[in-house]
Formats: structure tokens, C-alpha cells, sequence
């Protein structure tokens, strides 16, 4: 593994599962891997659970963790090309990427999408301008169009929550009060898609996800009928991909609450957090046994650590 | 010790502070002590001391220590239970306690009173809803009400430079440009009644702490009559409790002064910083011999040292 | 090496390249060195370089690394004597260097200057606050009036890409759109003249600098005569030190370009970072194989490395 920035990065699934799991059972079992390396955890945006599971997953590693908030402790950075730098924008990526590769032996960045400009979020812009410039291994930690990290995470929670072979796992839109990126869902789709499951998405007129990404996948517009025999109910709001960034509802009617998760087969509910409560999910939910999101965020840890070791061990 | 979110926290102050004593001495003594543990240091407000000698006694620890800016670098936290989240914060103390338990091993909360609502700020709103969700133990490193690490290390101080086995220890208000807590004065009430010490607050009228904490301690209302055979004088501002969080008075012959540590028994001067000067207290008496506020910010290290020191022997 | 916030700290330039050098080939042969050893880094002001090459330098010297952004998260200082602090400073440097160097074993602090009060700001009013008040050797991060540990990376550059004995080297100014410092060219100029280097400098009328310092080197105004038979270019923005702080200019005919180097004698192209592409240099240069800006950015680290070592090496 050279980057991991998508879930294409993947080479096998399992196996990588396999090794994230074995990072949870014996955490430490690695801690002279990342002796003497030190990964950049790059901040475009905010972070509570990447950023403190990635440092996590860093120290059990045995390696250094330097954090910076790059707008706030940093200068402002210039991605277009060819320009005359005479505005607030104080350097350009390419020398940003290239300098902090020298001090680093892994960058990890998060930078959310401008969910305005369509192409320059599907393309990565900024994670891209890394991977471009940067001369060591760029990590996702939550880019404009995926969030890859989180993926892995979740497959490894429903390969340890599932009880059958072959369950079924349900994306729904749910409800919120702000325009939300792609990245989650996105990265979602393309690991149940790796993974031995029966996926479908669920979603209002309107909220289809990018169709390259969702290909072969069935939708349904009928929430009730996709929680038929649903083994798991992963819940995430986005805002349109067809008329960008917008919201185009709120229906609070696709809120996951008991009654739904009645129509299911004693699913489990997962998110990737933060999450808005009686907004997305009921109270009565989200408190019960059926959710595992708590699990399911401490898989972040394993997941950020199967990949920095992956990585550290083709340095 | 499970939680240190209170100087009721405290069992045996003696036996505490020798342990504080003994980092102080040895600092590295026990540095396997924390070997592969972390500790997550949560910040609401800003801090100088308190962030610093944390880290510092957790890294004499040998413990790693993440430390996150919580309103600016994570999402806003919502503490009320049954809302509709549908405003600005993103996510609730709910899932974030539980979350954030899972990639440390203690974790260390600041976060300052409203001074508007009485009832939350008395009740440690905000750290006891990380103590109600954590799975990990809660310190505090100030509280709406309590300021315990500053306690013990105002404790500390007082035990090295006393030069009789019972000095009188005077806690005085003085004024202060800004309405501020009463976390500090609290704690440091609680950790002298603990103490062998003769023990009087002095402040205006309006003033009076909460009495559930002063309860048994002389208030005196001339500043002058208490400083009288005094061996320390700890000056603080604080805001009016009985009007609360309002300013009454900003009476500058209350400042502590050359004039006024004459009527002392050559008394120590402490305060626990960041203190204003001209204000609390002259430039003369705070550079003199007779302020020992230094060495009592010193000790912030191995109070924080002596309390993590006893929740890891524990764990 | 007590304090090194100053080209003038250096007693043995040759030797210190010297030790940079062979921190370079052998980044953690010190790794023991700075062994339960810590470092506070203190910023007034953003940084890339200076912060994760300085954290990476301590890193490899095994010391611990405390990172704080005095202004945001800590209190705001007041620097003033016999001041009633009725105003919105809560801490004077008095305690605040005194107390942090109780936490650490060095103090590295970046404050940049006003631009607006010239005596201040020649004074090093902050860095100098620090050195008076801390215990503990001050490191300078950026001062108001010297980058020492650009210059040493400057210097090991010059020493490393030079082709002849005695090699021409221009300190040219250059237009940018904002007030810029005089850190970086009061430094580079400094340390020029302790190098075995043809040195001169080369700026528009008004854009002289501190003569104090330039006293002894020629000021040449006609850039391209400046630029003939040069090995090294070293392009940076000031503002004018006459005229205290303003921008004279932002003539672009002094920018460079592939049209310029031609005058010189195959130069290397140089600059402290960030720079502004088509600004300072344009593009073409930039990313020629003429441009040594990442590899002089790369020996930061061991600049600092080089220093801190120094300093450990003394406590």
C-alpha cells in the first residue's frame, strides 16, 4: 500500500479486516514499526474521533504524531496553478506538500469538500495535490469524496456484529438541518461492495449518490421496503449530488426510530458519528442495544492502525 | 481514586501530597507507571498552567497525552437530553464521553462556569455528563465549581514554606476587571478545611461564597482584622454568588499591598495565576520575597503528577 | 550555547555547520540526549516550517515537544512594567516565562513584529521579555528582527550546493503584496558576513536595511548588475525599515525570473518559505532545477537539531 486515500486503495479486504483485527487483539503487539517515524496529521476541518484515533493508532505504532490545524497555525494555501499569488493565500501546495514530506514519514490529511464546485470535490482536489506534490504516503482523513478510513472501520464492525453469512446492510438518507458532504456514504458504498453482503441504498428522489460510485447497486426509494429483513441500518444525511449541495429535504419522516426498525431483522444501527439526535435517529435508538455505534467508532483506531502499519511496512 | 473532579475527591490529603512530594523529588521515578497508556486532555477554555504542567506530569509518567481544543478543532457539543439537534452542535456529550473513552485511558476536562446559570454551574454540568458517559476516569482541570489539581497544589505550597505547625491561612477577595468563577476560591475553602491550618476568608459584603462550602468558616468583612497575625494570604477574585455572576464591587483598597502585608505575620502572598497586576495585588508585593506564587505554580506539575499517578495505580 | 535567539549567539559558525551536518547523515545517533528532556514551543503567530521542523528536530534528539498558540489558547500577555491590568491582558510575561520554564528545559518562542513600532521591535521586545524572565535557555522560532534558525539553514545550503571556494551570494528584494518583516534578511545578512562568501545585497531606494547590520556590505541598487557572476540567489520580500513598515513598492520588474538568472553565473535559486509564486519568482525558476528552496527547507530540521543539541549538551 502506497496511499490510501479511497477505498480502491484496498488491494484485499480481508485481509486488511485480518490485520486490523489482530491491532485490536494485541495493540501493542507492533509498537517497534513506526520507531523513529513520524506521521503529519494535516487539518483542513474539524475533527474528533480521525484525529484522536489516528494519533491513537500512530502512538500504538510506536510513532510520533505531529497535529497542525493548517488554516488557524499555518498560512492559507494557493492550489490553482500559473497564479500571481498577490492575495491572502501566502504559499502554494506544491511547496507545502514537498517541505512537510521532509519532516514527515507519512501525511495524513482531512479536507472537506467545497460541496459548490462538483468537479473539484470528485477529483480530490486538495488530497490529490498532495498525493501529486508530497514525496511520502498521503492518508485520507476524510477528503471532499471519501472518507476511506471510516469504510474500513465499518466493514470490520459488521464482519464482528454479523450473524449470518451474508446479512443485509441498508444505506438510508436520514434527515438534517445542514448541506453534508458525499465523503462517508461514498466510501460506504465501495466497501459493501468489496464485502460478501446484500446492499442497498435508500434514498428520497433526488439524493442519489454519484452513479460511478453506486453502479450495480439497487436503490430504493421505499425506506420500509429496504429495512425488509435488514440486518444492519447504517444511517448518514447528504446533501444532493445531482443538484449540488443542496438540501432538498428534511423530511423527518425518514428518521430512524423504533417503529422502523421494526420492519427489520433486528438490524443494528450504525453511524459514522457525529450524529444529530432526533434528527437522524431517535433517542429510543440510538440508546438502545441495537446501536452500535459506540463499537463501531472504536474500530477507528484498528482501522487507522491496519493501514499505518500496512504503509510502514512497505517503507 | 476513580474520578478527581472535586477536592471531595481526596481521601487522605496527607498521604496525597506526600505523593506529590515524591514526584516532586523524583519526577521519573515512575515513568513505566503510564507506558502505553494516553491520556486525552479536553479543552472548552484556555489554559496555560493547567495544559502545560498536565502534560508535563503525564509525560514524567511516561504516558502520551492528546490534547484537542474542543470548540475549535471538534464539533460543538450538546448537553441537554431529548433535544431535536437541529442548531449548531453536532453531536452530543452522549456519544462523545463514550467515544472518546475508547482512545484513552483518563480523561482530563476543562471547562469554565456560565456564571448566568447558577443551578448548571453549581452542579458541574459539563464534567459530570463526561463522568455519567466516560468508561474512563474524569479529571478536572477546572470545573464550573471546582479547580481541584490547583488545590492540591495550593496545599502543597503551604505544607513546604510554613514555618509553624498551624499557620493562618487567609483567603482574600480583591478586585478584578472581568466577572470570574468561583472554582479556585471553592476548591482552595474545601482543601483548607481539610487542612491544620486556621483558616478565614475575607471579602466584601455580596461576596460570600456558596455557604454549602464555606459552611464552618469564619467570613470577616474587614480586610484589615483578617490579615492580622496571617502566615499566608491567598488573594483571588471572584464574582458574586449570591447575585450571581455579577460584579458589585471593584474596590481597589481591597488590592493587596506592602501597606497591608504589614499587618501580616510576614505572610507568604499566593495567588494561582494568571494573575492582574495592580489590580489583585502590587507589582511590589508580587516581585518581592514575599510571593511565592512561582514555586505554587511549580507544583501544578506534581499535584497532576500525584493524581494521575494514584487513578493509573489503580486501573 | 545559553540562548540562541540571535545570528550573534553563534561563536563557531563552522563548527555548528559542522554538527548540523552530522545530525543530517545520523538524524537519532542523539537520541538520548534530550532523554526526559522538553521542549515548550510558544507561537504568537502561524507557522509550517519552523514548527514541525523544530517539533522533528526535538523528536530526534528523544526530548518531548509541547506545542501551544499563546494567543488562542492560552491568555494574552502583557509585556508592559507598572501597568494597572484593568484591560483584556490576563497574564504578565513576569509570571508566564517564569512559570513555563518551571514545565520545560528550553523555551521556543515565535513573535513577529508590530511593523508599526520600530524601537520595539529592533529591541526584540518579546523574545527579550522571555530571555529576562525565563530560567531556561530561550530559542527564537522568528523574532522580531532575526530568524537564527533560517539563517543556519541558510548557511549549511549554501555550503552544501556551492561549487567554488568563495561563491557570490545576493540577498535580492522582491515585490510582494503585503508588510513583510526584517527577520529573515537581518539573519541571512548576519550570518553572510561570518561566511566565507562574496556578499551583497541588492534592494530598491527606501528599501535599505537596518545599517546596522549592513554596515560593511554593499547595497547595490541595479539588481541585474547585482546579479552578474552570482552562485546563489536569495530572494526575499521586506518592508521598508527607513520608512518604518510601509511598502514603497511592489515593482514587478524586480521579480525573477529564467530572464534574470540568465545574468548570473548558473545561480541557485533560494528563499526561506512561503513565497509567492509570480510575486517573488515566477513559476518558471521556481520549478527549475535551479531552485534549492526544498532542500533548504529540509535543513530546518537539522539547523535546529543543531542548536538544540548545543544547548543540551550545556544544561
Amino acid at each position: 500500500m502506497k496511499h490510501f486515500t479511497s477505498v480502491d486503495d484496498i488491494q484485499d479486504l480481508n485481509a486488511l479486516l485480518d490485520i486490523a483485527q489482530n491491532h485490536k487483539q494485541n495493540p501493542f503487539a507492533n509498537e517497534d514499526l513506526g520507531r523513529r517515524k513520524t506521521i503529519g496529521l494535516l487539518f483542513f476541518n474539524p475533527s474528533l474521533r480521525t484525529r484522536l484515533s489516528t494519533q491513537k493508532a500512530a502512538s500504538n505504532l510506536g510513532m510520533q504524531a505531529m497535529v497542525m490545524n493548517l488554516n488557524t497555525e499555518g498560512w492559507l494555501l494557493e492550489f490553482e496553478d500559473g497564479v500571481v499569488m498577490n492575495g491572502n493565500k501566502a504559499e502554494h501546495i506544491r511547496e507545502a506538500a514537498q517541505v512537510v514530506s521532509q519532516y514527515c514519514d507519512i501525511l495524513a490529511v482531512r479536507s472537506f469538500p467545497t460541496l459548490a464546485d462538483k468537479q473539484k470535490d470528485v477529483s480530490e482536489h486538495v488530497i490529490s495535490a498532495f498525493k501529486k506534490f508530497a514525496s511520502v504516503p498521503i492518508v485520507s482523513l476524510e477528503g471532499s469524496s471519501e472518507h476511506p478510513l471510516q469504510a474500513v472501520a465499518d466493514a470490520l464492525t459488521i464482519r464482528e456484529f454479523k450473524t449470518k453469512n451474508r446479512p443485509k446492510v441498508v444505506l438510508t438518507w436520514a434527515p438534517h438541518p445542514k448541506a453534508l458532504p458525499h465523503a462517508v456514504p461514498n466510501s460506504f458504498a465501495k466497501i459493501m461492495k468489496l464485502s460478501d453482503v446484500d446492499f442497498i441504498i435508500t434514498n428520497p428522489d433526488g439524493y442519489d449518490l454519484d452513479p460511478k460510485i453506486t453502479n450495480g447497486v439497487t436503490i430504493e426509494r421505499d425506506q420500509n421496503k429496504a429495512f425488509e429483513n435488514a440486518d444492519f441500518i447504517y444511517a448518514k444525511n447528504w446533501s444532493s449530488f445531482e443538484n449540488y449541495g443542496q438540501i432538498l429535504s428534511q423530511d423527518l419522516s425518514w428518521t430512524i426510530t423504533s417503529e422502523k426498525l421494526k420492519l427489520t431483522n433486528s438490524a443494528k444501527f450504525m453511524h459514522c458519528l457525529p450524529v444529530r439526535r432526533n434528527m437522524i435517529v431517535s433517542d429510543e435508538v440510538l440508546d438502545s442495544e441495537s446501536s452500535i455505534v459506540i463499537p463501531q467508532a472504536n474500530n477507528r483506531t484498528f482501522a487507522a492502525q491496519a493501514v499505518l502499519s500496512e504503509i510502514l511496512k512497505n517503507q
